[in-house]
């Protein structure tokens, strides 16, 4: 199996974002933002997708330079239009603006309309860590999940990312799917012909399923609970509230409305808003408290977490973000093994571009 | 089995509050907030927990007049010092300040300290409906959750609510906790001598139980997900992302710090910080958008929801919010049937202060 450096993979994503248009700073951005996901190991949201991006330029649903514009404000929020653009580039302007906001007001929250997909939510929200500000990253997406009792899909896997500055420890880094499980996960499932937990997914009539490959017939993924007895009411209302945030809050779609990633799908009828939606949030801790003194109390709450007595077979509780902080130092410094129809995908993107193949 | 009355109920709770020593108006806002519970239909957190906190007042841990203070602000935040008054008085007069701030910044955000138990989280994010104003409110608790991989409890049970207003259809109101069950279901089951789903506890060791009473035994609430194949861990992050916004943000205890609500029960050791602490947050809906169109997009979405084509069984999806709403309108004309246990209780609080028993 060939092993890609960083810098291979960030060269040719870079040459592909040129190719289809973008300066030099939008394609850095978005190459920047599209590998964060491959570096924290979230493969299904990174490289993987460079040609779902160029799909989507190809039938005029994506501008490789959008004019990125404040639609509405107050000290605190604003409405930004990201104008067609890649969420890759839309969003890290929308969360600078919030960054902004939140030097002089104490918090910035900004809700993004006419955007497409922006790689991983986690890669945005800890774009405020440096500031010594909790950053906060949601989007919603098209729907493939269906609400507590509904056979129909009406919600994105909406995800959420809080990202919170510690002191000698790493980052608490939240990034999930309000989901059972996110899509990425079904997928490998699927390929490698294993069945599904109970809860991930249900058929197009709304009965329990274990079959992977369920989305493919109509079927939907399950709010995070998985059924009512779990709470699958709560994973629900989380996806619902990054829907209101994100689609509803900036005049974006919303709900079964929400345009589709894979550019070979019909756009949904009657679509009451510009494109997807992102919400972007960041507060600045000294709004609050001493960054010092919260640092250390967060330190705390990590370490007391990390030595807590575990459950057999397991040697500690995980703190979010910390694996996907080794993952990136691992990825770096190793570089990267990627699946053969990414290479395959990859390989026709360089023909059809005239750029150099990945090495 | 009689029948109270909403005005039986709340004369009752008041004299109570009055009898501790609160003035007029705080126990009148005691009363409101604690009811609201009642109204809900969330039975455990209402009028079942008046002795609770008559309980903390006894142990000197509840100020019936407390002197609530803002220890720091910046135009769109508020750290504000609860003085370890009842969270029934300190989280209201701390959303108000969030709604002021997010007249004039867009947003308001006051993380609390120092405060007691607040009641439903769903009370105070619903303060800011009638601003137009989507209002938010979270509270940290004592540990009885066990972190994914966990054997110990760590986090408390930690609410989120989001209150969304509206048009045509009643506000989109989310009030849950961060775990598969609450701790009142449990009671409940407890009670009826029934055995708990899997996914909701666990033992003291860190194994799947089913027995309701485990929590007695030193066992643990489950994150929301219950186990890691169903997202466990996305329990354990909401958990503790509340944790951090009310606990830590504020300067109150956080974790496994976070001082017990039953009053027989010992103060951790080494407690980091001043109470409990909540989280209140508003914004401004024009700070984003035109509210009326807001709203009818928010119509848009609950409408199509209620359409949606459901699982066998089921009329419809539900609207979180909706069949608390109705709920209430419903026990505010038929009044309210308590369980005998609770009963009990205040006949012995009435004699305990001399005041007139509940009929």
């Amino acid at each position: 199996m060939q092993n890609y450096s960083y810098s291979a993979l960030f060269d040719f994503s870079k040459n592909i974002f040129l190719a289809i248009g973008c300066t030099k700073q939008n394609a850095q951005q978005a190459a920047t933002a599209l590998l964060s996901a491959d570096l924290r190991g979230i493969d299904s949201h990174g490289i993987a997708r460079l040609n779902g991006y160029v799909r989507l330029w190809e039938v005029h649903r994506l501008k490789p330079n959008p004019d990125i514009k404040i639609v509405h404000e107050t000290p605190s929020t604003a409405v930004v239009d990201g104008d067609a653009g890649p969420g890759l580039i839309v969003a890290p302007v929308a969360m600078q603006i919030a960054i902004e906001k939140a030097k002089n007001a104490g918090t910035g929250w900004v809700s993004v309309q006419n955007s497409n997909h922006f790689g991983i939510a986690g890669y945005h929200a800890m774009q405020a860590l440096s500031y010594d500000m909790i950053g906060i990253a949601m989007t919603n997406a098209s729907a493939l999940v269906a609400p507590t009792y509904s056979a129909e899909r009406l919600l994105g896997t909406n995800p959420i990312a809080v990202a919170i500055p510690a002191g000698e420890e790493p980052p608490f880094v939240a990034d999930f799917a309000t989901t059972t499980a996110a899509n990425g996960k079904l997928e490998i499932l699927q390929r490698q012909n294993k069945p599904a937990p109970q809860g991930w997914v249900q058929t197009s009539e709304g009965n329990s399923s274990t079959n992977a490959g369920e989305l493919k017939k109509g079927g939907a993924l399950l709010p995070l609970g998985g059924d009512k007895e779990h709470g699958s009411h709560k994973g629900y209302m989380l996806g619902s509230i990054v829907d209101f945030f994100s689609g509803i809050l900036s005049g974006a779609n919303f709900g079964p409305w929400v345009p589709p990633f894979p550019a070979y799908l019909p756009m949904p009828d009657n679509m009451p808003g510009k494109g997807i939606g992102h919400f972007l949030g960041a507060m600045r801790i000294d709004a609050f408290r001493s960054a010092a003194d919260f640092k250390k109390d967060m330190d705390r709450w990590i370490k007391r977490f990390k030595q807590a007595k575990t459950i057999e077979g397991k040697e500690r509780i995980i703190i979010p973000g910390e694996p996907e902080a080794e993952m990136e130092q691992r990825r770096k410094t190793n570089g990267f093994i990627l699946d053969p129809q990414v290479i395959a995908d990859l390989e026709q993107l360089a023909d059809k571009f005239s750029i150099p193949a990945l090495s």
